[in-house]
């Protein structure tokens, strides 16, 4: 049904398998620094009207990948569509963060809460083979979700917060209410991420934007618990080929050694993080994703250059065996790209992560011959 | 000049000695969520019109002592008052963060920025003064500032910021300049800090509110090497008191290590962080203070109760050896306290702080005796 893979360098870098260059794509790479996208923005007239629009958002998906050379497409979307699928009417002022018509404050609101029909999802799964389709085999395409936790923050408050205050006050005051919408959270995410799957997804993320600001208890309890039951839920593979898990915890970095235990390919890391420390806790089992600040990218190019190749360094020599599993690292930023970045800095900055990455498996081979 | 101190819990907990019970004092005690506070606000007018005028600052400062038996007072001050000085021009509009009338975002713009002649900041310094007379050595007063790179941040986002781009941007670009920012900075905190202890102020806190938005990398450069240049020129004692000196970045967890490389007696954390864990890797040099997310306290009696006895029990026992130091415990909320808390919740926690660490010792002391 779809053209074969291409370019399969990240999906060998998700499962550790080692690859000629480290494979690079950025959060929100489709989005408002291109002038194109906003172009096809203003067509659309709003951001759901981008998303839900299968040509609008097969085209957006595409636009940095006609700019740069990117190792993998993200699925255009938002990480709220399920809840907006629950009814409670997601929009997007221009400018402004997401925001719900309706919010699940108390017990009734709960109580009507329930895990929504996939077909009114299909915007989605539409959008996911269109894409595809429209990639050709260029590079894979990378679905992806809200997490559990991270839908309920949204949820509860109805809009982005400060300080979480609503959600927290449920969370403390009401752990068997967050309790059930988390378990109706996950158990719709596992759904939607296998549709869009099936729809055609080469591999599936999870965003738990807002995991960093819970207390040490509270995380394991009310977000990793509810990221692990997406997870035993997911398909592993699908027509023969695996579909790798990342799950991206922002602000998770303390709780490495527990996201370690997560049954998934990758994981996601913000730029609080040391990669060398966090290569040695996880780099034996998972691959990692991270984790340069975006704000580097509004520096000029010799410091980007010098910042990615900081980044590239710091996680090491990606091991070089192709018979064998081991440490593999996928670069990214530590978090969304800025709407206000000059699109020139992302060709500075994916250039010099081929570039670099290129060179020290080269230098680690030529050591190779040498011992 | 001052009355003796009659409860010096906190400052022997600060000094890694033994005490009969865990002390507790919450960051911003004196704020908003008591309608005392707002009352005094209503007559001064502005937040500048409050923390400017002595006696308006000592009440303030005071009125959570009059509802709860805190081990501590903390100054009523801000913790932008030295870039105010600077001539930047500080002001808050009701229900606002912090705003600067002038940013410093170029080089002219650093190139006029110097110490500031503290003789600008001598309204603090008479209220530091003014509080320790009117507590009449019931608590120690705190004193504080902002940290060098908290400071920047402000300085150069001209108010509160989501992304710090614009300071982040200055980092990244031109290192030179942030670097002498910093370093003016850094020498305006020491001098601010050292007037505040000759003033009155027995112990001082610098609070690195904006380190954790920091990268791994740039963490080590431009946050926590100027505080360790501040801490460098703090007076160690006064009058014949030793002074202790208090550090807390948000969300600086990860780099726990790299804090306690630091020259100071306490590390203030945020609820992110594992208590236990936390007294392992630092334990053995310096007193541990925090860390209930401050959201709790929107919950009902006994799950504040709980809550608090669940982080009292993560710090695990204190030690109780009156002739050694050893690892102790300050509690805290892991931020400031919300100005929507029920005034109601914290009487709630202080007494179960003081309740259950009393408990923890006779059981430790007890145990002791039949072992």
């Amino acid at each position: 049904m779809f053209a074969p893979l291409q370019n399969d360098t990240f999906i060998r870098a998700c499962m550790r398998r080692a690859t000629t260059h480290t494979p690079v794509w950025l959060m929100r790479q489709a989005g408002r620094y291109l002038p194109e996208y906003r172009a096809t923005r203003a067509q659309a007239g709003s951001f759901m009207g981008l998303a839900t629009n299968t040509d609008y958002a097969t085209e957006v998906t595409l636009q940095p990948l006609e700019r740069y050379p990117l190792d993998a497409a993200i699925l255009f979307s938002d990480i709220l569509t399920i809840p907006d699928a629950m009814g409670l009417g997601l929009s997007f002022a221009l400018g402004e963060g997401p925001k719900f018509e309706r919010s699940v404050r108390d017990e009734a609101a709960v109580a009507q809460l329930a895990v929504p029909d996939m077909a009114k999802l299909r915007y989605v799964f539409d959008a996911v083979t269109s894409i595809r389709k429209a990639l050709n085999g260029r590079v894979p395409l990378i679905g992806f979700s809200g997490s559990p936790w991270t839908l309920a923050c949204y949820m509860v408050e109805g809009a982005g917060s400060d300080d979480y205050r609503l959600v927290k006050t449920m969370l403390y005051q009401r752990p068997d209410l967050m309790h059930k919408m988390l378990a109706i959270n996950a158990d719709s995410v596992a759904a939607y991420l296998n549709a869009q799957i099936e729809a055609g997804a080469q591999a599936v993320m999870i965003f738990d934007s807002w995991g960093g600001v819970l207390a040490d208890s509270a995380f394991h309890e009310f977000s990793l618990a509810y990221t692990a039951r997406v997870l035993a839920q997911l398909k592993r593979e699908h027509e023969g080929a695996v579909i790798p898990r990342l799950v991206f915890t922002k602000g998770g970095g303390l709780w490495l050694d527990d996201m370690g235990q997560l049954d998934c390919d990758v994981l996601g890391l913000d730029w609080n993080v040391n990669l060398r420390r966090a290569r040695a806790q996880v780099g034996h089992k998972m691959a990692l994703q991270g984790n340069l600040d975006p704000n580097v990218l509004f520096a000029n190019a010799s410091q980007i250059e010098a910042e990615a190749i900081k980044v590239l360094d710091s996680f090491g020599q990606p091991h070089t065996d192709a018979t064998q599993t081991g440490p593999t690292h996928i670069f990214n930023l530590g978090h969304g790209i800025s709407q206000h970045t000059p699109p020139e800095s992302v060709e500075v900055l994916v250039n010099a992560v081929h570039t670099h990455s290129r060179k020290m498996r080269l230098q680690a081979s030529s050591a190779g011959v040498k011992s």
